[in-house]
């Protein structure tokens, strides 16, 4: 597998494009996206969890009912959630995109990110889809277009691709994301879409999407509050012309993997640059008893506030971690756990057998002033590992929070 | 039922004091706490539900097997947990003040609130016990000088108590508390500490204890995690001259709402006085099929860094509400949910039905800049109503908990 350029459009028979078309009043700023294939896609989709869900998802989780698309539109701006004409807003976003590409409806998926309870403006898009339509491109322009218009409080445009050999076929899988950037007055919004040439069935793409995404996106955390527009969606048009994958087999593998790299790259990107982060946190457990455990005991890490504000204070605060295991909701044994800290700088043992060591403060605040810290744990009771992301919780985060509106 | 003066001695027979031992560097902050009742009280304790717990809870369970007590010694600067010498020095200040008070062991309670991971020097409190004894009095000033010793971060005291009538007998309960102190490096901790006159069988008291933790402090959040220190104590040592209270009868009734109101207001200031905290968040969801589901609905928002960083701001930012209630892992109609703001400036309806309402922002803001703010949220799917009591999120959060070492 090897990393390339061009996003989403990397994968053969792919398009794409960003422009500003007015829903955020700064014209700098790109609103719209827009991502197109060639070829009908099979089409997998994963949602927020959130009991309340914004319209695009609804309608996207809908016409998915029917696992097959040729394209993606997406605005950031107006999160279309909690407002008095969402859906018809939603579903008229759709058939206007899927008028101006002459396609079928039930082919287009939308999203949407930004303020929620406020209508979101249709003429502007319908206004701006021409322009869009005419500026689609197969370059990796086409891709940062995109990519840049789903940004909201995001500091970095999120954008990666692979490529990899299936038998003679070379496949490609590309994808664009953002992260916790937050938008006054809304919450944090994750969306990513992936595209790819692989020639695969839409329940077997499905079922990779899940694996990763359970891996990767459900692996990282910025502030705990899950978003009504979460969506990650993925499109596979077979233009590689690798043999149809329909089943779990080599192939199936080989792609899955080539995936996860991908989402990996993508989440860790996200929570490296979740709002007003300094630190990207990545928390290891190692030596428990079942991965889902694992799991549940560094999401309940890099979701502690109080590690979170220690290592933004480059603070090698063990204790903080112990406890934030301790009420994860999982057991554990705490006499048999060991933490350690590491970044580029080197690494440093602070706990063992769950009581404190002495250790060079010095040398510890070296290490964490590094970008990535990582926090291993080990509990030697089992032979799973997880590993998570988080960002440190910063005066910027409270201020990006706190200080729109008043 | 009348609000006294008075806190932990203000019911017949109990002394306290506290004073600076030499535990904390700074020598103008008591360090050490002792409440002392002349006759053997029936004793009830609640701790914390961490996997990792600190010596000083474990040793005060053991206590409690038999459910009998006549002192409660506490520390501030160190918390005595994940320690070196951890469960040896709790040992070892239960027996230094038994030997003082010349009581049995097994009736002195311990308490420890401060640092993790560091040894306690139980020498300074072999020391300071003469001076502590000295001066433990059933003047108000001795429970004054015993809520001072337990304080870490807390920027007010917390101390509270009640009379009421039993029959004949007038019946007094009184508190001291310490809450979203956090102390560096250290996670925070609540201690709370009741004493009354009543007569009451240990068992019933326990009961009465649990009802009124669950309504009151088991439903305040400063930041989501909870320590390996929090305990909740009470001792009940009968000269009141009540008529026994040994099953759930009409004093026992009577009993358990004094309790529940002195613990509501004590729960309140802790919640107020969150670490960096300068608004009391109370939200209270109404119309709801049941308490559980209502409680849970409650916390998931005054737990939501979102919310919490928008009422810092003095932001009506109801969409970051309904999100946390829709993250909360309960089910609910969005569409039939209505969500309102109100304070001592008055109030308004922000969300109708799922969908945001036109409102004025200037008189939203005026309501929010108010000390303590209210979030009113309607299910409109029953008849049961929880209150849960949060605070906001600040830069002095961030302040307090990232910037002691580095």
């Amino acid at each position: 597998m090897e990393w390339i350029n061009g996003g989403v459009t990397a994968p053969a028979g792919f398009k794409a494009g960003g422009i500003h078309c007015g829903i955020r009043p700064n014209k700098t700023k790109y609103d719209l996206a827009l991502i197109v294939s060639e070829k009908e896609c099979s089409a997998a989709g994963l949602f927020t969890k959130n009991v309340v869900k914004a319209a695009p998802v609804y309608v996207s989780m809908n016409s998915l009912a029917v696992p097959k698309a040729k394209a993606i539109i997406a605005n950031s701006g107006i999160a279309n959630a909690c407002a008095p004409h969402d859906m018809e807003n939603a579903l008229e976003m759709q058939r206007l995109t899927a008028e101006a590409l002459q396609i079928d409806q039930q082919d287009v998926l939308i999203g949407s990110t930004g303020v929620i309870g406020v209508d979101l403006n249709v003429k502007s898009i319908e206004k701006g889809l021409p322009e869009l339509i005419e500026k689609l491109t197969s370059d990796a322009s086409g891709s940062d277009a995109a990519a840049k218009a789903i940004m909201t409080t995001d500091t970095v445009k999120k954008e990666k691709a692979v490529c990899f050999a299936l038998g003679d076929a070379t496949v490609r899988i590309g994808g664009i994301s953002k992260g916790s950037g937050m938008i006054h007055p809304n919450m944090g919004t994750m969306l990513c879409y992936i595209t790819s040439d692989v020639c695969i069935d839409a329940s077997v793409l499905k079922e990779a999407l899940k694996e990763v995404c359970d891996q990767t996106f459900n692996r990282i955390s910025v502030d705990g509050d899950t978003s009504t527009n979460d969506s990650l969606l993925i499109l596979a048009n077979g233009m590689a012309g690798n043999e149809m994958i329909t089943e779990k087999n080599a192939d199936y593998e080989t792609f899955k993997d080539a995936l996860l790299q991908l989402c990996t790259a993508l989440a860790r990107e996200m929570a490296k640059d979740g709002e007003g982060a300094k630190h990207l946190i990545t928390c290891r457990v190692h030596d428990c008893e079942t991965e889902e455990k694992a799991e549940i005991l560094a999401k309940s890490v890099i979701g502690s506030s109080l590690t979170k504000a220690a290592i933004f204070g480059c603070d090698a605060n063990w204790g903080r971690v112990l406890c934030a295991l301790g009420y994860s909701g999982e057991s554990f044994d705490p006499l048999k756990t060991d933490i350690s800290f590491s970044s580029a700088k080197g690494d440093i043992a602070v706990c063992k057998n769950g009581k404190g060591l002495a250790f060079d403060e010095e040398k510890a605040a070296e290490i964490l002033k590094e970008d990535e810290v990582i926090i291993d744990i080990s509990l030697h009771e089992g032979n799973e590992e997880v590993t998570c992301w988080g960002c440190d919780l910063t005066y910027d985060y409270v201020k990006i929070n706190g200080d729109y509106r008043t």
